[in-house]
């Protein structure tokens, strides 16, 4: 969760939804429920979301759409807007290098959004979701580099 | 949707939820939307859902998820109770014959619900699995077979 303060990125709050084991039905509620109370308690006007393509087992892929689609029908029975972007989207307009390693991302979600330590993977991944969102999904040209050093579109 | 009566099964509704083309967000949102209707409209009290196993490419078995993700969202959002079957069971239970082909389906679910017509293949699946569910999912062991003429668990 981030906020757009003109044209300035604030953090709000981030984490990660676990769900135990056991069966799916309670497993997708439980996404369902945190979720809709992340939503209640802090009103975001839309969400962000990661597009993915996967390249794992048929089982592996089925039970992530089917946790992806939770998260999708918290934020659709919220009635916000959903918008997806592309991994290679997100660590073009964040790190400005679609092919950036988790800890480039990482890095960089540190420092555009002041943080003064690294945000978990996955919380890092979803934050940097928010800020390419925040920066119009357009890539480096839109985000305000000063005070990094960048070389070929990488930090350095 | 069918209704449990004694030991009899009844017909009480069918149909498909179909989405049109665009964005993802939206699509579930209308089959979130479409099935809460039908959960508002018929208040069952429990829901049965085929357990997909897929072998078609990765897209396709992420969208199915998402899909199906969102059909069990709205069954857990009214707190309904979902129980999963694989066709393999539902097949058995229904026809007594796991691989038994759609058509054979569609007949048993036909003869079962006492209809005058065939559903259509994906409104037959669905009805083959709630009938599995309330058989106990148990096979053909708890189906009353009189009146069929059945060969080797095949309908002759």
């Amino acid at each position: 969760m981030i906020e757009k303060d003109g044209g300035k990125l604030v953090y709000v709050s981030s984490g990660c939804v676990k769900t135990a084991e056991g069966e799916l039905p309670s497993r997708l509620k439980l996404i369902l429920d945190n979720l809709h109370e992340v939503i209640k308690q802090y009103h975001p006007d839309l969400v962000a979301i990661e597009q993915v393509f996967v390249n794992i087992n048929p089982k592996s892929t089925l039970l992530l759409g089917q946790a992806r689609g939770a998260a999708i029908c918290a934020a659709v029975l919220n009635n916000l807007q959903v918008s997806e972007y592309t991994a290679l989207q997100i660590k073009q307009a964040v790190v400005g290098n679609g092919h950036a390693k988790k800890e480039q991302v990482q890095e960089m979600v540190m420092r555009i959004l002041n943080l003064t330590s690294s945000p978990s993977s996955d919380a890092a991944d979803a934050l940097a979701c928010a800020i390419c969102h925040a920066h119009g999904g357009l890539g480096l040209g839109k985000i305000s580099t000063a005070g990094y050093r960048m070389k070929r579109g990488r930090l350095v």
